[in-house]
Parts: C-alpha cells; structure tokens; sequence
C-alpha cells in the first residue's frame, strides 16, 4: 500500500514505527545501526563475486518465494490489518520463517487501527437524461464501479443521492467553490502520462485521495468520488487510504475506475447528472497485531543489526500479491537462502514482515536501490555496484527509503535503502481487484530476492 | 521470433538481408550508412534534452502504439510468411504508416519462404501402465498440449507411435545412441534458471529445437519430442524454426509444454511408454512477400539513411504480440511522433516492417542498447548516456544488434543497435499462443518507442 508523497501517512502509523525503531530498520532493505566502517577493498571482490553467484543460483534454482506467494494469496488471501485474513498470515508467516531456519523467529506484539468496509453492497449508480435517439428525454442509469476509500466513512443503508460536481483539481475546486453545497464532487484528476516514473504520477495524483474529502466537505459537499490513481486501461477501482481533517464534516468517499470517470466527465460537460452512493467503512477500535520476525545472529558484530522486511498486511479487495506479498516472500527467501548455503553473517540480520504498513513498490524485475545515507556512505556503496548490477539492480541512486521509515533516518541517522523495481505496471494493478499472483512474475520476484540479498551480504561484510 | 544463438537463420534469410541490404539496416534500431563524424559538445545537451522531452511527451499522452497494436492482434493476428493473415498486416502497415506522415511509403517486394502448419489436429498422446491403485497394472492415457516446430515435415494422417528414449542433452544422445533407432527421442533439456539473462538461457537450449531432430535422425530416430524453452509456470508448448541437416531423413518434431516435459521424464524414468504423435507440416514453394517502409527523407544529408525496423510476421499460434506485433507498432510510432512534432530530420530516416524474420525481444520496459560499432562510434554513444538514461534506456554496451543482421556490420561496418527491453518474461509467451495483446504494457511499449526515438535523434542530430 505505497503511500510515498503522502506525509499523513506518517502521523497515522507512527507508533509502529517506535515499535520497530528498537532494532535497526529498512523496508526490504539494509539499515546498520552502528555504523562501524570496515575498508572495502577491490581485492576482495572476486570472493563476493563468487559469494552473490551463489545466493543467486540458490534462489533462482531452488527458490521458494514463489510457492510461498501462491500460498499467501491463494489459501490466505486478502487480510487487512485488524481482519482475520491477518491472523491467518501471521501464523503462516511464522511456521513459513521458521521453516527457513533462522536462529530464532517471534511474534512482536503491536497495536493497528481497525478500518472495516462493512458488507459487499458498496454501490455506485449514474442516473442521467438519455437524448440518444433523439426522441425526447428518457432517464437512463449506468452502474459505476465503486470502492469505499479506506479510512472513509460509510453512508450507511439511506445511501446518498444528488447532483455531481465535476472538478479537475484543487484550484478547480476553489473556482466552484460556491457551486458544491450539498452537492457530491466528483475529483477527475489524471494520473499525469508524461512521468516516466509512475511513482511520480502517483505523488502528484494521490492527494485528492487522501485530502480530497475533507478538501470538499469544507465547502458543504456531502461526499467524493476520486478517479483513480493509475494508468491502467480497464475499469477497476483502487482504494488506498484517505485522512479526514477534523475541522470539516467527515464525508463518505468511493473511488472510480478510468472508464467510469471518462464516461461520468463527459456526460457532466453537457448535461445534469445525479448519483447514488453507498458505502458502510467504519473504523473499529484499535486492535492487536503482530510483526513476523527471523534472525540470524551475527558472529562479529552481534549488537549491529541488519533489518530487512516487506508489509504482511493487504488491502481487502485484493490478494495483495504484489503489495506487498512479494515483499513477503522476498524477505522469507533471502533468509532461507542465506541458511541454505550456510552463510554466516558477521552483523545480526533480522528478517521482518511488518503488521502494517510500509512502502512498497511491488515484485517486479528489479532496477536498483535508494538510499538514505550519507555522502561518505554512498561513495562506499556505490563501489558495489559492479557486484550488484549483473542481477539487474545496479541503478544505485540517492534519496528514497520509504515514507514511512524515513524517520529513523532523520531522527537516528539510521541507514534506509528501497530496492526499486521497474514501476511501469504497478499502478495498473496497485489496491484494485487485479493485485493477483497471477499478475507476479516468478523470476522477477526471485530477482528482486537476489539483488536484496547480494546488499545486504555486502553490507554484512564491510559495514556502512 | 528471435534466433539469438541460431546461426543457421542466416542462411535460412540471407536472401532477405540482401534485399534489405541496399539500404542501411536496423532492427529498432539505428544505423548510418555513411559515417561522417560531427563533434557532439555538451552545450548542445540542453537543446537534446528538451527535444527528446518533446519526443516523450507526444508518444506518452498521445500515442498510437497500443490501439495499433491491438489491431494488429485483434483484428489482423497470426501473420506467418505467406499466409493470407500476412497479406492482410502487409496492407494494415502501408495504410497506417500512411496515416502517421511520412514523405512516403511504399511495399517492396521480396521472396519469403512458405511452410505451413498443414491443419489443426496435431496430436500427441502418452500411453503408459498405471499402477497408482495398487492392484495390477491399466493402461493409462494421458493428452499432451503439442505443437509442430516450424520448418519440420509432418507425420502425415497415419501419425507416429512409438515408444520414447529420454535423452537430457546432446551428450546424453551420443550415450544412448544405440537405442534410439526407430525410436522417438525426447529431448528434456532444461531452460538453465542461473542465466540472469533469458536469452542466455535461450542461446544455451535453444539448439535441440534447432538441430535436435537431424541429431536423432542421424542415429534412426523416427520424431522427436523437444521441451520447449521457457521459464513459463504453463503448460503452454512453445514452437519456433528448427533446420534439418540434408545428410539425414528429416523427421517430425514437436515442442512440448514444461508440466507435460516433466510428466513425460518422471514416468519415463520409472517405465517404458509409447507416444503418439500426428502433425501436418510441410513446405509450400517460396513465395512474394513484402517489407513496408515509410520515409522522412534528410534536409542535410539524405543520401545517409538511418533504418529503423521490427518484422511484421509472427508465429500462427499466436498474436505475436510482442513477437514482434511491438516493434513494427514502435517503428510506426516514432514516425508519427517526428511528424507530430514537426521535427525535419537532417538525415533520412526509414521506418521498416521487415517482411519476414527479424531479432526480437518483445515490447517490455526499456533498459538499454546494444551496439556493433566501432570504439570510436561507442565513445560518442556513451557521451549521450544522460540524455537517454531518464527514460529508461540507458543501459548501452557492446555486442549485439541483432542475429539477422549481423552480416551487414561484419561485411559493410554498417553500425547497429538493439534496444533490450527487460527479458524476464519473454520466454513466458515467446512463440506460444500466450504472445497477446493482454500481455503487452501499453507504458512500457511506447516508452520503448521515446527511448528509439531519442537514439536516432541523436545519431540523426551528431551522425556517428
């Protein structure tokens, strides 16, 4: 569930990420607590060479990541945080950890917020004047395919019906300000084509998600419909996560397929529309959840420690295969694989599926790493980078680390990194109904693994 | 349908490469037939940038590569050398590369070969002893998903039964070469997961496709059974070219998908089993065909010429879609892309769809090129690096260009290019019916089209 660009996010999951701050910390990733600097010397890399080649033909060979996905999402399924789908996945988490043979591997105790969408009759229905034939005014209906932002209220079994107000972004808003009263907005911002980066499509789009509703209830609108956040070229919906300002009435708020929001702005450029809403979300109270993790201990350096982790945790419409199964399963692989070869790490590595939340950037072939480090640090690892770019991930870059975890960097100068993948196909599928392991590719998953353990071997070695 | 590794294609198509000789030669790529070098100074980078940044923006929000892909595949499909499907895509190319602006367009004429699949009751059928209930022996049957690999002859209505003799490998043949006369020989050689590039893979497991029927023949097989090379989780059997070596009797071969390649070793480890095998395959005499071609003539120096090109023709058991349904869509893009940007090339630029057989690597994310040309030519290259990077591109090295077309470096110094888009998925769906339009990313096609674009603008702008 990316939430990159959206600083709210922060505010919202930030006891976890205090839960998590005791040990040293990254998001499928490298994070050296303390940072103890050991010479990298080039003398030594045919022996990592060698080393990397090994872990890859472990898990491009005998990988598991692939089997432990389809089991994921295949037997588990969907499992919001606060659903029994995540109580499910915890266990599986720990039995599958287990398994891979760390030193230990535990259950840690945490708190998560408890949104439900409470029942399956989320509904969305156009109702205009049909002039098709020409023979006078006939009124027609369309059905919309709606989904209930996370976080949103629900409208409850009265539903909401009234006229829409079609706005093209927030300074459109300001325009038509006096227009919305009682009125439902309807947000047809485009995801922006001309990114290369679909991650920078996705900052600029996702704040009429996330701020969209309260952006509107302050003018007197009654609830949103947002389109959604992607460049797919079906009709799916995609949740994701809003935050209410709580100056404003809190207002019901679904998202829209592209096909729906191209036929819904057309028909409001030239004619009145009503539409039918109707949502149930509600938050629950606040509940038990746990973070999975498996350790490896270092035999060195016991006290520096070596996190990396993707989020167990999906959204409810999907099975959460590539957000952020895959993340899942890449974690759980790299300890496997570092046991099946029998590598011993100098540092403690801890192996983490995270309760709630995380960046994420789904299992796709891999390109490189962002890091949240400094300058001194990043010379250091860049000298890897003929060592990692054989697998693919070699494109090593400043900056990133994942919103989320991004404190531990500016509070604790703690080391981030994020492995990216290629990101061209992530949001035609991110928190819809089509984030399937049929939409994971198995070698690009392994990869993803490869590339995350070749760092993390390199990072055990020579330290930051 | 790409032949990296099979050298034998050449002879195969030389007479195609002749006939597009006369001009120089690419596939999706860039060439320059005379080499008059021009100083590149990075003054001039900022122009660049802004003018590739147009290329971009015109392709990604306004792109025609993906409806035209899907009539291509949808409306035209399978289009194998001398089939009506071919004529038909033929005439689809002439009219769109019409419709995209060029000075002008025109078929040029070419002989193809003809072979044709001859029906569709290819069959094959594994029959074996059962003796999973325990109590006596029954003999079982089981379907095998069969395909005739291209170029071979048929077995004719009265079909082929015979048992089978594993064999792993070439050395494995040489090993058993005694028993597999009047046999049918199954090759098992297995896709090698270690190469991080597939087409490594291909090049290593591609010759049993390609010379395992004539190396049965040899010792008196009577057909051969190949496992098709794949890293795909279907079933799906994969075809392509073999050639037959005249010293021996051509026989019949068919792919198999990798679930019926390992049904078929398991048992065949523990118990003799007959296959059945019926395929219709034969050779029509060749036949015309014809290479489409679009041209922007140079405003500077039109008598170089820069070419550009995907093939046009696919496999019959598919879209070919990506195989190279994308290629043929770039070529036409970047044409309708420079005119719609209104940009008069110094250079001619010749945008091809190759009559028949070309190298391939499917329309996946961009993430470089590779280049035969020489030192000099690849430093002035690597100097545009940071123009081409932020599209994804960026990735050049040495080597490659494509099988078909090597001769023309090799024997003119003609330089080539190949973009390399991601090859993890490729040999998913490469030549088997799961090469569709649903299996192409409208993102990462076209931004494979921006980043051949931004090269020939530069190899257009600074010559090589």
């Amino acid at each position: 569930m990316t939430e990159e660009g959206l600083p709210f996010i922060l505010n919202i999951y930030f006891h976890f990420l205090l839960t998590l701050a005791k040990f040293g910390y990254m998001r499928r990733t490298v994070v050296a607590t303390a940072l103890i600097i050991t010479g990298f010397v080039s003398s030594a890399q045919n022996k990592d060479s060698l080393m990397i080649r090994r872990i890859a033909d472990e898990i491009l060979i005998n990988g598991k990541a692939y089997d432990n996905l389809r089991h994921l999402t295949k037997q588990i399924g969907p499992r919001l945080a606060g659903s029994q789908g995540m109580v499910k996945a915890e266990q599986w988490g720990l039995n599958t950890m287990q398994e891979s043979g760390p030193d230990k591997a535990w259950l840690q105790e945490c708190m998560v917020p408890h949104w439900i969408r409470g029942g399956k009759d989320e509904a969305g229905i156009i109702t205009f004047q049909s002039t098709a034939n020409g023979v006078g005014k006939s009124k027609m209906e369309r059905k919309l395919e709606v989904i209930a932002i996370g976080n949103s209220i629900g409208t409850g079994p009265k539903a909401i019906i009234d006229n829409v107000v079609l706005v093209n972004s927030f300074e459109d808003l300001e325009a038509k300000k006096d227009l919305v009263s009682g009125k439902i907005v309807f947000y047809n911002y485009k995801f922006n084509p001309a990114y290369v980066s679909t991650f920078l499509a996705y900052r600029d789009a996702v704040q009429y998600r996330g701020y969209g509703a309260s952006r509107a209830a302050k003018y007197g609108a009654i609830a949103v419909i947002v389109r959604s956040m992607s460049h797919s070229t079906d009709n799916n919906p995609h949740t994701g996560a809003l935050i209410y300002d709580s100056a404003y009435n809190k207002i019901p708020a679904v998202a829209i397929g592209l096909q729906d929001a191209d036929f819904l702005s057309d028909k409001l450029s030239r004619e009145k529309i009503s539409v039918y809403i109707r949502t149930n979300g509600k938050f629950l109270p606040d509940t038990i959840g746990h973070n999975v993790i498996g350790e490896l201990k270092g035999s060195e350096f016991p006290d520096e420690i070596i996190t990396v982790g993707g989020h167990l945790d999906s959204w409810d419409n999907c099975e959460g295969a590539h957000d952020d199964g895959a993340g899942c399963v890449q974690t759980i692989e790299m300890l496997r694989a570092f046991k099946a070869i029998g590598y011993k790490p100098k540092r403690t590595i801890r192996f983490v599926l995270f309760a709630n939340e995380e960046s994420d950037a789904g299992g796709f072939t891999p390109r490189g790493f962002s890091f949240s480090v400094s300058d001194k640090q990043f010379k250091k690892i860049t000298g890897w980078r003929e060592l990692i770019a054989p697998y693919g991930g070699g494109d090593l870059v400043k900056g990133g680390g994942g919103t989320d975890i991004g404190p531990l960097n500016q509070t604790f100068g703690t080391a981030l990194a994020s492995l990216n993948p290629d990101n061209q196909r992530y949001f035609d599928i991110h928190h819809s109904r089509n984030d399937v392991f049929e939409n994971v590719n198995k070698r690009e998953l392994e990869l993803g693994a490869v590339n995350m353990a070749a760092l993390i071997y390199l990072v055990d070695q020579y330290g930051l």
